[in-house]
């Protein structure tokens, strides 16, 4: 079984992240995590803060000459702003001096860092957060709340996704569908693990050019009036075998797996196997993946609706996932909130300047994908070496008879 | 912690549902668990199945003179039709000539149900099941993968939902949004849980007469075209605390949660929390719930967008969720399909007659809502008595300082 | 995954039992499951119940033709003395005239069964489930915390010991080490999985016939000053592969999960691996199992003072736990207690004859060695069926180089 | 639910442990932490290693002004021998030639550090390390097994403690009762949390002085003669409110989580709960805890043989359990042993020079004892912070009737 933590706040000293049941033998360095984490950075819309929140990457345990060994491999992932917040986010007690003197250091827009935050902000965590912690300052609610958690997520992704590759030849990309209003047409051609590269490049990570330019329009439009978008993501995994997940239980099935998985991000409000609510509104015969021999006598489905799921079990066909995120809640033109200190009527701090963060949500939704297929290879195949777990694997498949093969 | 396993197959002697965790103290008879099965079977567009379906429900643990003792409480739902199935279905071995002699006993539509099924159904968990688990025959799979396995969870949904309403207060609703391509007007005002028998009365479960009037024509055309339908279910949770889940880590979000419960019901493809994917479509300025105080102090959002939850907490306010069903997977007007055995192309056998069971669906997807629930508010305030909880949770309302109150 | 979960009170209607996780393919019957209980009523100095409780066995999920399916496999275990108990523990509320009419029907010694139970018994759940539970009566705690609940135990002991021994080759075998002051001799040998029907059918289940006749003589000897006896039970398992359990994280531990496993049976007081407690008596060069190569350049391990474990991890070698068992607390010569109702001191009632349940506990301890081992080897090798779990074992087995096989 | 996750190798660049689930509001410095690390480095018996083995302590998440936010809280343990160690241990790959140069620079015993370890040392991990992961080399078993592993549980369990203390008043003290032959004596007083220093103090952390000198006899003897030790240790914990843990299924049984965590520390052979296996030689009368109630009418048991429990859970009275530490198996007068290449027989390697490790076991048992406490607390009264949770254990307490009080 596989167990992830992650910890660490926004402004703290470092994110960590923890995985344990992973095999050994998976390879994996310090700068494929980099390379993952600078992938999250990505996307048209982004605000300052990504450029100069370069991630410092390091191994603390589980990993040995680039290869991992079977104990828990635990990520440090350091926080390159800490100098000016180490007053502020001290784990140990500071002075009321220092307190006051931790003020603004070079600071533009995020003022008054050392000052309790008592206007909660729309869309954040932080009312109800206070409320079910009994603080009276939101801080220590925005700073894990906030979605900067999400590198940990990417970094343990990445070495899901490598162990994914290595032991099963399972590959994953992950696209923009929408943002806003615009988005991809509904024909698109779906990418492959091939085009990630091309994907990376486009602003807003699609392959389709007229739906990247209107979603590049879409956030040019949003940022003139002061305003956030969000917008859809869409994950794919390539290669998997028919049989993860299972439907003897419904907390073993891998669509429950993966919309929690997804569900779990900051800010997505919806998830779709597949066609998902579009499905809902068709009529059954026009709904299902019906199945038919090809020359060869293997079994293949017609279609991809049920976006390679049947009864929760992956079916060997490309698995397709959607999340659906919301707009960035701090909105330039700040929003309506109350002061919890009873005070007047105010609005929320606006704290950053993205428009639009659906092009990284992509980047952290094909992580959350990665770990909860992990899991659902390891409960299938066990296995502690990527060899052992690899040749499971290949056994099983090589065990389905020919007349059941849908490959 | 709440957990709970439910057993048994769709034909075989009963269901099994067994919960622990539960305080003691909670109310509640089989008579309670009986009807809220009745309720499972509720809707327009259900096949002669629902009819003879009756379900002997009987504690076989954990209740004792109406009340909870704190042990696991064990439900077992007998299946009336087992004196027809327990040759085809028998634990324990039987000779082959008592197999060949339990051929359509009384049967009508079922035919050789003591033959093998070879003929995976698409849209189903058929040809995945066999060959996950090694067979040549697809009754084990389909035994299970039965969505007749929602039983077990509406009986223990019916217990945890009495335990809400006794030891918090919260109340429950669930109603059909959509069939196929008719639904409900988008303005159409929430139900609230003194609406459930208003809701039970109607054919589809809405309030909304011209929905309903539109999504039984929906039904009765597919029906008459040989083919069927699936839809759209919302539950909301009324009387929640805030705070319910946490932000501090994904898999301890409620929403995270909820999506997998509902995610993890038989033939759902989609989950929203509050307007989900209609979200993503938003500007940031009209996509949050903006907060203000109301004359008495207390404070307010304006609008219940995000479902009733931040940071993946529950705010206090109306929870709301939406899941989307597929059509039913067996078309009587059948689906191509493959004969497992290596023989000539088929088609998929049809077995039950049901059009739509979306109206049913909203009282499964209403269980697991009751039971994420029941988790979480254990979560938050622990007690191993309905009187513990109940008090931990008014401590918990009486704590939070009057001017940061919601309620 | 192996979950499992028990339900039902000592005199419910009948004991459930659940496991989620089994792969299909084990070949089981409700015979089976009928004969490992006739086991757990074995043994010298039981008491009138062990006769007349005669187990009635009925699958109600997970099994067909007598071979599991993968779904959850569901245990009803009946209690034959049900009719008696129907009103006391009925699940349904009764009425205070039935409750009144229900007191001692045929009973000899149950007294007052309809009666609240407020004079604890000492070294029983009964005072501190009072607390906990917020209960005036001790009925609800002592229906659950009976050791009847160890039948549920047995029968998924018995599935999950037929399934290490069709996958693997694995085999339990359990006996008596000490009653009382008596017990068998420190150099005695080790049973065998052969020796289970001689070890059944000594009335102490030992080998030694010294042990044996001494164990008996404190048995009589204690039943004629009415009290009664603990001991030790020993539990061995031949035929593991080495690598079961984990030394990367204290709860993968297999000795940590064998402590848990047996410590949680009733009236278990102390748990060993290997020699447990004599063993830090010892010095580090007495100690430990030195290796070395037989003529066939297998490696062997001199000794087996470890139990058959090394860093957590199953060796391969004969595994090797005790536990001790407290003697039964409901002594005939009653126990000081006091009465919850603030009456004056009393004695705590006696509701049964065992003298010794020592032979017995060998039994139970046996089926939870039988489950923890099934969810290690799960955890290593994976599968959903015994096919292909066993192959992905041998695969294993044939993987470790000659130079470093221990077998 | 409280999870927690270790990660990182004995020579790696520092050990990690995070925690999750844990209240807002506990108080904890840096400094706490440190002070419990350099606890578990105490006992006369330890090499040299203890001696430079300074622990570098650092909150990466979860605490700010000494004060816990809820979020999983983080702690790194830096190793201050890793500039010896970054080559052998670095995590990404290194060349041939840095390896080879990479040989004991400052190294006194600790030779070869960069070769492959073919020789298994009976007693430890790594022959079935070896054997499970698939390696060629001990090194990543041993790096990993090693028991510097505990001071990531020990940093975590002073939270605990902390937690445990600020919230309900309980406190733990442990001290050790053997060392090899030699012990206190049976009817030696319980130390009780204000002997905490005194027992620190002591060379082997008892208050026994007669078996203090005897056990140091014990150890000077064993070093002379090249030779190691084990023993016993035993944890208290003190102010534990009645019902911690559960009768109603096996796995929440307080005993049972106390054993695994036990049991799952390093070198550990045995767990008693209370008088454990000396119980299993009393007879019933004389084996329980009788009742009765005080002149002020406060139930009270005479004796405290159960450790403190009763069905699994606990009663309110001293906790008290043992744990049997095997000696250290890296004996200086090395064990026989196999050289996995298949050369011939060998001598295990000596890499350290500790005669016994029991003292500093009491102080790894206390910090398991903790982790276990907090989470049986933290299930019984729920809470995210320490206000709520302590106000939650009040009310409990409070509300169980005079009666049926034990305090």
């Amino acid at each position: 079984m596989l167990r992830w933590l992650t910890a660490g706040e926004s402004h703290g000293p470092a994110l960590l992240a923890t995985i344990e049941g992973l095999p050994a033998g998976v390879e994996v360095t310090t700068a494929d995590v980099a390379a993952a984490l600078a992938r999250r950075r990505l996307g048209f819309g982004r605000g300052a803060r990504m450029k100069f929140e370069q991630d410092e990457v390091e191994f603390l345990g589980g990993v040995r000459h680039g290869v991992t060994m079977g104990s828990p491999v635990a990520v440090r992932i350091g926080n390159t702003e800490w100098p000016k917040w180490q007053t502020v986010m001290s784990a140990d007690p500071v002075s009321a001096d220092a307190l006051a003197a931790a003020n603004d250091v070079n600071a533009e827009k995020e003022v008054a860092r050392n000052r309790p935050l008592t206007r909660p902000r729309p869309g954040h965590a932080d009312l109800v957060g206070m409320q079910k912690y009994g603080f009276d300052d939101a801080r220590p609610v925005l700073e894990r709340a906030s979605a900067r958690e999400t590198a940990a997520r990417v970094a343990l992704g990445e070495v899901a996704a490598r162990f994914l590759r290595q032991a099963y030849g399972i590959r994953l990309v992950s696209h923009t569908v929408a943002i806003g209003t615009a988005g991809v047409a509904d024909d698109a051609v779906l990418p492959t693990p091939d085009d990630v590269d091309r994907l990376d490049a486009d602003p807003v990570r699609t392959l389709d050019a007229d739906g990247s330019a209107a979603m590049v329009a879409e956030v040019e439009a949003a940022r003139k009036d002061g305003d956030t978008l969000g917008g859809v993501v869409e994950v794919l995994a390539y290669g998997l075998p028919p049989g993860l997940g299972s439907h003897v239980h419904w907390d073993r099935r891998l669509d429950a797996q993966l919309a929690a998985a997804l569900m779990g991000i900051q800010a997505i409000k919806g998830v779709e196997l597949g066609d998902g609510f579009r499905t809902a509104a068709r009529r059954g015969s026009a709904a299902h993946d019906e199945m038919e021999r090809d020359d060869s006598g293997t079994i293949h489905r017609r279609t991809g609706r049920a976006g390679g799921t049947e009864g929760g079990m992956s079916t060997g066909d490309v698995l397709r996932v959607r999340a659906a995120m919301k707009p960035i809640s701090t909105v330039p033109r700040a929003l309506d909130t109350v002061d919890t200190t009873g005070a007047e009527a105010a609005k929320a701090i606006h704290q950053r300047s993205d428009v639009c963060a659906v092009p990284a949500a992509g980047v952290v939704a094909e992580a959350m994908v990665a770990l909860v297929l992990a899991q659902a290879c390891l409960e299938k195949f066990g296995g502690d070496s990527v060899a052992e777990t690899a040749r499971n694997h290949a056994a099983y498949l090589a065990s389905i008879p020919e007349a059941m093969r849908t490959w």
